[in-house]
């Protein structure tokens, strides 16, 4: 394959676009349920495919080459298909992103303007070995009227082909040529230098990975590089309560991007507090790393300048003391990654100051940063978690994959009649009604 | 100056910009009232530096290295400070962009989610010879809750740096720091690296301008660059309304952006439409250039393929007779810049079909292009016309310079008892308040 390929599978997917950007809801979905009964039917080669990769990925396991964990993140099993079947199905049962009337406003008589959600156009996705990423990243794209463009990794190659292959088939009665999977290496610099073409990334994978995606390419990013969050304990904390926070944002789930990587404590509690939460970590395992003040009151390591802006993604946390609420807000903007943000508190005006102060995606008050996620946040199908403070921020569902158009209705209307010195007027007066595509073919 | 003088004021803007986050509508309103006040308060100190500004450009428009055009725009009066302060107070008047509920949910008892509109943080914007610009981007910047860098151009120097003191001293009560001027060539340069401190573009030119930005930043660029704009004459056309559409959208104001570049023709009305509209447009001094069909009606210049894709700003149209509502629908998607697009028809279903079928952010039905624009759409104060498809589509009001922020209210939820077999089960249930910042600390 060479980049001539991917350009006119990009060119491809652009006259397609244009096409399913006409589809109702109801086609896309059922165009997603077949694909779903594809998947069921089509399992025992899904199996075989993914057996070829995972024979291959062991053999470079025992070179050195692989690691283990991407062995396992890319063995499909019965179980891991019917959970990407149940996540086809349930993205096919969402509500319609598209066609959502965002603003309605009349300019003047028999001028009425509609705001209203569409597609986005062409997204593109590069992601590393896990091969479920394909059929979610696929599935997103079409429930939101969306071509999509895919670049999985080389030790996928037969298990993205099959499932490339199914997901054609099975939506080839709804539009052609919306989904087109790329393969070479080079092609995944001709994705990246298409910023005319693709309109938005999705990248799957380490925040490594996903920052040399942002580093390399003009097209917009929609992903999330790392998450630095913090727990902090304040001095009108309920102590009971700042423990559970502080144990679950830690330990719950340590390798996802919402777990706490520092915890700050007010000094006036930290001789209490610190002791109990230690306990706590110690019998999950959790290493802790301090500074001056807590290693006064914690046997613990010393935390250095790169702690405090590390994400561990581990049984690690650092811990500090400070002396005040606003040096837990400077502390937090310094060294956060603006993702999701706690405070533990009992004292309303301190939750307000820090929830106010800390610039963040996700700011909490007496709950675990773990919480931020599209799922928990109840926005269905979850497209990312956005790092970027422009087009989506935090968990984004799938409106993340829509752009707005602008429909006005008129009637022959002139701009010269509103300008000049008799110029008529413009009423803007709300509209209460929804824009509908057939309304006009309906009349 | 030198680079390190742009990052240590980008850096001040970071921290000033925290501390406008917290600012209330009536403070901001209340500087920009200021502001207002203080540009009448030192007319003559603004005309005198203008004087300046333009003694030097007027030498250099005599040394062939300035246009008149530049002259013109870069020159201010009491007329123009007139529309300044006027501008400024309007801004002042506009709703509240930040504080917004966007979304609320309560995702179990005592767990409730608000997703609210907040300051994106530091907007950074380059632009050419008017020295409004200055004025215009640092109020709507202000009235969003962000900081801005500015960086105009060396022809309004004198003028920027007069605006810029009475902008700075005018709202250092409400935050210092927020507004910083940079004026070396190489700070341009320094500014578009900024990728990780500047976090949104407003750039103020010509095409070529912004599209030199768009190429030399990795800053998501909030402006637009062309706009090839159609009006297509459909075969169930009202021929007057036609004539009206298709006059106004070429002739009202043809330097801008949302102006006609090309007219399409259904071919069974062209031999008596053509006729029509082109002796209005050669009333108006249009020159009109035609493709083989409308040269075997009108007695016009060839439109070569460059016709088709360009922008002539000016009283330039190119006209082309299509066999077919899908031709006329191929075309202005091969063709178009995605800006604003009208069909003039009696036929509904033929409208349904253009305005379904072309992807731009306006499309029109019996309406001149010339209404896509923030003032007529009843945006308030507009902040630029988006031709990108992320973050803001076709005109942007003031919401386009904020971003959402999630804050969640809980009494020490764990994450860890909605997961596993005895899992809580999410309610999501709506909520109908909204964010109250100071909700807590009234209890």
């Amino acid at each position: 394959m060479t980049d001539t390929d991917t350009v006119t599978k990009v060119e491809d997917a652009q006259i397609a676009a244009l096409e399913l950007a006409q589809t109702t809801n109801e086609q896309r979905s059922e165009a997603l349920r077949s694909l779903a009964d594809a998947l069921d039917d089509n399992r025992s080669a899904i199996l075989e495919a993914n057996a070829r990769d995972v024979d291959e990925a062991e053999t470079m396991l025992e070179q050195g080459e692989y690691s283990q964990v991407l062995v396992d993140r890319l063995k499909l099993d019965d179980d891991k298909i019917d959970t990407i079947i149940e996540m086809v199905r349930s993205v096919a049962d969402q509500d319609d992103p598209l066609g959502e009337t965002l603003e309605a406003r009349k300019l003047d008589d028999g001028l009425e303007l509609y705001k209203v959600s569409v597609p986005i156009g062409v997204v593109g996705s590069v992601f590393e070995s896990r091969p479920d990423a394909l059929v979610q990243i696929a599935s997103l794209s079409l429930k939101s009227g969306n071509a999509a463009i895919l670049k999985g990794g080389s030790e996928a190659l037969h298990s993205n082909r099959v499932l490339y292959d199914i997901i054609r088939e099975a939506t080839a009665d709804l539009v052609e040529g919306w989904v087109h999977l790329v393969e070479a290496h080079e092609a995944v610099d001709a994705v990246l230098e298409m910023d005319e073409a693709i309109d938005l990334l999705m990248p799957r994978g380490s925040t490594e990975f996903v920052r040399y995606i942002q580093d390399n390419t003009k097209i917009p990013v929609l992903g999330h590089t790392e998450g630095v969050c913090h727990v902090y304990v304040d001095v009108a904390a309920d102590r009971e309560m700042a423990t559970d926070v502080a144990y679950d944002a830690k330990v719950q789930y340590p390798a996802v991007c919402n777990a706490a990587e520092t915890l700050l404590v007010h000094e006036e509690i930290a001789s209490e507090f610190l002791p109990a939460i230690a306990e706590e970590y110690e019998a999950a395992g959790v290493e802790m790393r301090g500074d001056e003040r807590t290693r006064s009151i914690l046997d613990v390591d010393e935390a250095t300048q790169t702690d405090w802006q590390t994400e561990y993604g581990d049984l690690i946390i650092s811990i500090k003391v400070v002396d005040s609420l606003p040096d837990a807000v400077d502390h937090v903007n310094s060294y956060g990654s603006k993702h999701t943000e706690t405070i533990v508190t009992d004292n309303a005006e301190n939750a307000d100051v820090f929830m106010q102060g800390v610039d963040a995606a996700s700011v909490f008050h007496n709950a675990s940063t773990r919480f931020a996620d599209g799922y928990r946040y109840g926005l269905g199908a979850e497209v990312g978690i956005s790092t970027g403070k422009i087009h989506a921020r935090g968990p984004v569902g799938l409106d993340g994959l829509t752009t707005d158009k602008y429909y006005l209705e008129g009637d022959g209307q002139r701009v010269a009649s509103y300008a000049g010195p008799d110029a008529t007027q413009f009423t803007h007066e709300p509209i209460e009604g929804d824009w509908d595509p057939g309304r006009l073919s309906d009349e």
